[in-house]
């Protein structure tokens, strides 16, 4: 495929017969861009839509040949490591700038996105499928069951290795939910994304595929993250679907393994791979022995505590079939034991909640560390009237999704928060490991 | 003073005869525990009660003189610089263990909390006041407004530096909103806590109140929370009273500066004092400058988006005079642009309160980074029905204070949009030197 290169000079309206010079190589366009735009690849490595107007002026300077790959070895590295599938789930990943309004927009279809990566596009043993195009901050508790199912699909169809493409702002909610509704994984199920889209100069997509191609091919057997390490811009880390959050709006590097360590790295110049922690390997479970349970309750709170947080937001969560709690510090909310004039105790209605059957959860705002009741007054009197998540270390996204999937099977209180407290999927690590000095 | 060595004997009721022996120095004990305790602290570090019974056996060992103090040079260092007042606000550095039910208690007064520091005590020159005992997650937006009046009252009293002890769980908000009611300063005001009461070996209660009287006697003049810095136990840092939050659940280095540097440190050992980055500088304001303005709205809530969040959540808040959003991402949540048939959007929901008049302020769940609504197509949707908060790099915590404060004192949409968005106490840090790369 040859590529043209343009220069393309633009007159102003202003007064001093102003001009702006653009040159770089056109490009496909998007199926939403209009006609009469043409798509520039500038040499810093920015996109740029221009339309064709009579006061624009299109030169030919150059041609170039993108069969010739600066990805020539990756690409030869990939296609040893054949038979992985990768499901496009939306996000900024799948996305590209729609240059009539300059919003970003989200891809239709895989081919797509996998056309935007020439390097990848050769590999015919890559099987692609667009499960849907929804926005990160679109997704639901029901997405995740739909990609869960599309997982155990392709691995009953002989997948090697899974890349999940999904927007960055919610990937971490549906890397722990797939972490639960897929257990006992016989092979990798890598999610991805990118925190900048395919048409800036820095972004990060290129280079989260590739890697999650190499993680897609590894020993893990888990469902992991794989995304940018660091401002380096030199590797990608894999970290444990239930351990790993967003924790930048805007860098690269956003994602963070949370009371781990990252299970691997995958260094972008030669795409190695390196262990970092234990995982879950691959051989250990057969596609027969998968565990495939995606059934979610979707009719689950999540409410943040603050100083002035009022009783009537808990009483309000009666028609929810269960509340997750980011409560202070060790896990706390206002139990006002020494009746201070104006603090208001929230135990009674946590309480109600409660008796009526309703499991509330907590987790903590701090993100990291380990919910203890065992410290404080407060703690003990939550953990008194059944407050679940004593010693778990899980982030309050984790503690939501977990919520969510064990209501999808279970009513029992006491079952429920059995199953809530017990390690299921690495969600709770062991807490002599990660004792405090 | 001096303490006594003891060692006892506690024969257990197991068949083997077991016996347990303890030796340490006896402290004085806390007035809730009962008259039949010693307290003894352990070579160790850490502090235990013990019922006198028929079986515990009790030596006398030895015996110490604890005004021969290792910190001499300390005491002298602070005594040089006097006139802090110390205001006590409950928390774990203002509690003990009390050894009847093992639960941690709340001092009653700031002399207590002083008792339990023999190095600062001699030092005539503090003076102390026992503002509250509260637990850090029984503060409300009415206890900020009491400290803020009360260190108005000691900077009017002449005092050169006022350390507030206070639980760590809720410090950040009580920083920031101390921030924006004492404008303005002419001396540092400087929030301090510990993370392990002093009971425990591993207590931080000592290092960070001695830095907080290093700090209090500093050329800061702004609100700033000084805490343990790293895991070595060799510093604190100073960090601005906007930008700051706790987060780690137990760990004592748990205060991290976001989207900023840390202002100062202090080294432990010689309690040298190292400007880190610009602050306010003592000199800048008389007391005749100072602006202070304690008004407060503590209707407002506080709000997690999380995927399957219910419209309905957003028509529940219609009785507040403000909402805070804690968003994904860059300043997210569903709008569903594309009308995917699971997701609901909430677009519609936000935009009635806001015709309504209630103030809708966006922060981000990723903690760190800036809100953008000018990237995606979600953002431009927010930023149009008239959603605060654009390009603002608050926490959620410190945008909730914010509107609570300037709630306190304006009615008009416009007003506080601008009030809001406009850096009036270093909560909001300049755009371009913070880009991403």
């Amino acid at each position: 495929m040859k590529l043209k290169r343009l220069r393309i000079t633009v007159a102003t309206a202003d007064e001093d017969k102003k001009r702006f010079i653009y040159e770089g190589y056109e490009i496909p366009k998007h199926q939403f861009s209009g006609k009469d735009i043409i798509v520039l690849k500038l040499d810093n490595g920015y996109n740029i839509g221009i339309r064709k107007r009579k006061d624009v002026k299109i030169d030919i300077i150059g041609e170039k040949d993108i069969s010739i790959s600066e990805y020539k070895n990756t690409t030869r590295e990939i296609k040893k490591r054949a038979g992985i599938s990768i499901l496009n789930c939306g996000g900024t990943i799948g996305s590209r700038i729609e240059y009539l309004t300059g919003a970003v927009f989200p891809y239709v279809t895989a081919q797509e996105l996998i056309r935007q990566f020439p390097e990848i596009k050769g590999i015919t043993n890559i099987k692609t499928e667009n499960v849907f195009s929804v926005l990160s901050e679109d997704i639901t508790p029901k997405h995740w069951s739909v990609i869960a199912e599309k997982v155990y699909e392709h691995i009953k169809d002989g997948a090697k290795g899974i890349v999940v493409t999904h927007g960055t702002d919610t990937m971490h909610y549906t890397s722990a939910a797939l972490s639960f509704m897929l257990r006992k994984l016989p092979i990798p199920v890598i999610i991805t994304g990118a925190q900048r889209s395919s048409d800036r100069g820095s972004s990060d997509a290129k280079m989260n595929l590739l890697c999650s191609l190499i993680a897609a091919n590894s020993d893990i057997a888990e469902v992991a993250v794989c995304m940018h390490a660091s401002i380096n811009d030199d590797k990608c880390y894999v970290h444990r679907g239930t351990k790993v959050r967003k924790m930048h709006t805007s860098r690269r590097n956003a994602f963070k393994s949370i009371n781990i360590n990252p299970i691997a790295e995958i260094m972008y110049k030669n795409l190695s791979f390196k262990k970092l922690s234990n995982y879950n390997q691959k051989g250990t479970y057969s596609v027969k022995d998968m565990r495939f349970d995606n059934r979610i309750n979707d009719n689950v709170a999540l409410v943040y505590y603050y100083p002035g947080f009022k009783p009537e937001m808990i009483n309000n969560l009666s028609e929810y079939d269960g509340v997750v709690i980011a409560g202070t510090g060790l896990g706390h909310v206002s139990t006002n034991p020494f009746n201070d004039k104006y603090s208001k105790s929230i135990l009674d209605n946590i309480k109600m909640l409660i008796d009526s059957g309703i499991p509330v959860v907590m987790s903590s705002q701090t993100i990291f560390g380990r919910i203890n009741f065992n410290v404080y007054t407060t703690g003990r009197m939550l953990k008194e009237i059944g407050v679940i998540g004593n010693f778990c270390d899980w982030t309050p996204e984790t503690a939501y999704v977990k919520l969510c999937w064990v209501l999808g099977h279970e009513k029992d209180y006491d079952k429920i928060r059995k199953e809530m407290e017990m390690n299921l999927v690495g969600e709770i690590t062991d807490r002599i490991v990660l004792i405090d000095r």
